[in-house]
């Protein structure tokens, strides 16, 4: 008998059908014994709605307030699910986040869990009852209404698996499992029985959107066992995601292959070479609230300097308008940028112990003749920008060369 | 400076162009140097829809889940209007039930307030917002969302007004006050400037749905100055309502004539008169959750009696199925009944010391050829069941004979 945490994500609780359907999978493992909390996003499309009728009061909508109707998409979810439960003939009980104190800083729209109390969903679980908790939300010191931003639920989740020592944790999406790649890419792409959380989480920050980032975070920093399943299959162990311990002589060099559309390229060209210009470059974009994702600077042999990075494609206007004020106050020699560019990543930790990683990856794509526009590392993930169209070919060349294809 | 609670009902707050309105009027008051508590109820509507969602899982949700989605509803609207505020300059907080400590017993979708505190809500006061409370709704001691019933943000706002000591409770609707009887059946029909808590309450009983009986109750109680106005005109002093102090000359004998459709009378012919036949007949409807209005009970001279009540239409037939085996149980002659009745009322303080209002109601209807079918008064109001095809031509002409006509 184990202690596990599931969270169902929206499009698994999209519909009441579809929540009749959790309350019978949920209904399944509590007939094998274990202990069930259950954290469910809001019906897919909902927070949407709620954000949408906001928007129509105002276009800044006080982020306090924002929080106060954005928290009800969750809360219509939990009392839905207890409602279903009960007609699977489960004991069931379901809380907001409020309710059980899961308390958060006060960053409404993205808050911060700071501290969940386990006292009233042990008390409940010891009476039989399946705990259904709303994900995204809690409240801060004053009781005031917080959620944790886009995603939340998966750190909610989380989160209370790590405050109940939960045996696992389990995240049911739309998808069966991590893969190797993207299969709609590759169809050879194969699903991993495990990955590691800093896998994982390059894998995220990468754009494979199966959890949420912080949510893997919070996972790896609590050691919580975390594992994506499908809720739409009744069979398959979906991928664990583990702790970095198992260094068997199988774990592979490579674990996938990452990629992300809609990068856009900027260069500022012959820079004077001195301290403080990355600052003078990136501040004014970062007070923009505009993401930097890649940065590159190459020292150059006159005592100026080329300095690059990507932004997401729909910023590329705004940034380079920005970056020829820059550039002609620090003296450059001007200004230059890609708005079709694309990023690929191999990602594993096994490019710890192996050298020849990279050379391997530039190699493969030399061979098709694809140009590589930026290059950037780090322990455990070597990303290249590319031009766009060359995306599809190069995660599948990538993919074969490091042997993820299916054996089949 | 005042201190004011103003209740905006669900057609008040039903879309974002409405909310925008009541916010503007808000800005009004408090451009006068008030103090302003706004309670809101859901957007009409809203309650229904997520009460149609708990049905789609289950025909009997559990209460205590049916509070928890019913919830959201108001919780919407006060994150709506507190953000209309702010887009007129307001300072503005909102505040679910259970936030404020709304607290009420545990008895779920129906719970009933015991207790508010007041120290948030007079904080925020004092910092010059305006706080919006979300109606409807509270917590019982163990945390658990609670709701007050339909109609309950009416209650909400009459407590609130009464913790806070407020010196008016505005309750806000589609009608610009009480009137003497409904306008649509009578066109001469006044408002009513002052009507007292009781007679207001016995308004509210037979129909006249202004405002929910048991915040009328509540503010009688607790001697809160109540006043009904219309939330989509900006002029107009409504209707206020009073504790029965100021018995001037002036002082009608009779308020208004309220009336409702749908009843339904039953009557037991030839019970043996003996203790406890009312509750043999009544005990049975009321398990099954049969609301039973007017009772008369009249002994006849053979030892028997006829006992007649009437319930609403909806009831009649099985209504009529119960009893028939009822009175075979205790001997009865036999079951008569009638399906297509309705009650007209005459209402007034003034009546309790003027002898005469009776003779002079069934005067007037017996000059029209109107049959009564029952009778039953109380202090303060006389109500008789009569032919459903009477109910208008009834009404009318009471309103006349007890000179509640328009002057001009």
């Amino acid at each position: 008998m184990a202690l596990i945490v599931q969270k169902f994500g929206g499009t698994s609780v999209a519909t009441t059908e579809r929540i009749k359907n959790v309350a019978k999978r949920v209904a399944r493992w509590k007939a094998q014994g274990h202990d069930i909390i259950v954290v469910p996003s809001a019906m897919s499309g909902e927070t949407n709605r709620l954000i949408g009728l906001a928007k129509e009061i105002s276009s800044v909508p006080d982020p306090r307030e924002l929080d106060v109707i954005a928290s009800t998409g969750e809360q219509v979810t939990i009392a839905l699910l207890a409602m279903a439960m009960h007609a699977e003939g489960l004991k069931a009980k379901s809380y907001t986040g409020p309710q059980v104190r899961v308390l958060t800083d006060s960053t409404f729209t993205k808050a911060r869990i700071l501290q969940i109390d386990d006292q009233r969903i042990r008390k409940d679980l010891a009476e039989g009852n399946v705990v259904v908790v709303a994900g995204f939300q809690g409240a801060d010191e004053d009781g005031n209404i917080t959620t944790l931003g886009r995603g939340g639920s998966d750190t909610s989740a989380v989160a209370l698996a790590a405050a109940l020592q939960a045996d696992e944790c389990q995240i049911y999406t739309d998808v069966d499992g991590v893969y190797t790649t993207d299969p709609r890419v590759v169809p050879e792409a194969r699903k991993l029985d495990t990955i590691t959380f800093e896998e994982m989480m390059e894998m995220a920050s990468l754009g494979s959107k199966v959890l949420q980032i912080r949510s893997v975070e919070f996972a790896g920093k609590y050691k919580v066992k975390l594992r994506v399943l499908s809720s739409f299959q009744d069979e398959g162990e979906g991928t664990l995601i583990t702790v970095e311990e198992d260094n068997t002589m199988e774990q592979p060099i490579i674990s996938g292959i990452a990629f992300s559309r809609d990068e856009a390229k900027l260069t500022v060209l012959g820079v004077p070479d001195l301290p403080g210009i990355a600052y003078k470059i990136l501040g004014p974009i970062a007070d923009a609230n505009i993401d930097v994702d890649m940065i590159i600077q190459n020292v150059g042999q006159d005592g100026t300097t080329d300095f690059s990075f990507t932004v997401n494609r729909a910023d590329y206007t705004k940034t380079l308008e920005m970056l020829k004020g820059v550039a002609s106050d620090m003296k450059a020699r001007g200004v230059t940028g890609d708005a079709k560019t694309c990023k690929v990543s191999a990602v594993g930790v096994g490019m710890r112990s192996h050298p020849g990683v990279a050379s391997k990856m530039f190699g493969a794509l030399a061979a098709e003749g694809i140009n590589i526009r930026m290059i950037s590392t780090s322990e455990i993930k070597i990303s290249v920008v590319l031009e766009e169209k060359y995306l599809e070919l190069a995660v599948r060349v990538l993919h074969k060369a490091f042997g993820l294809d299916q054996a089949d």
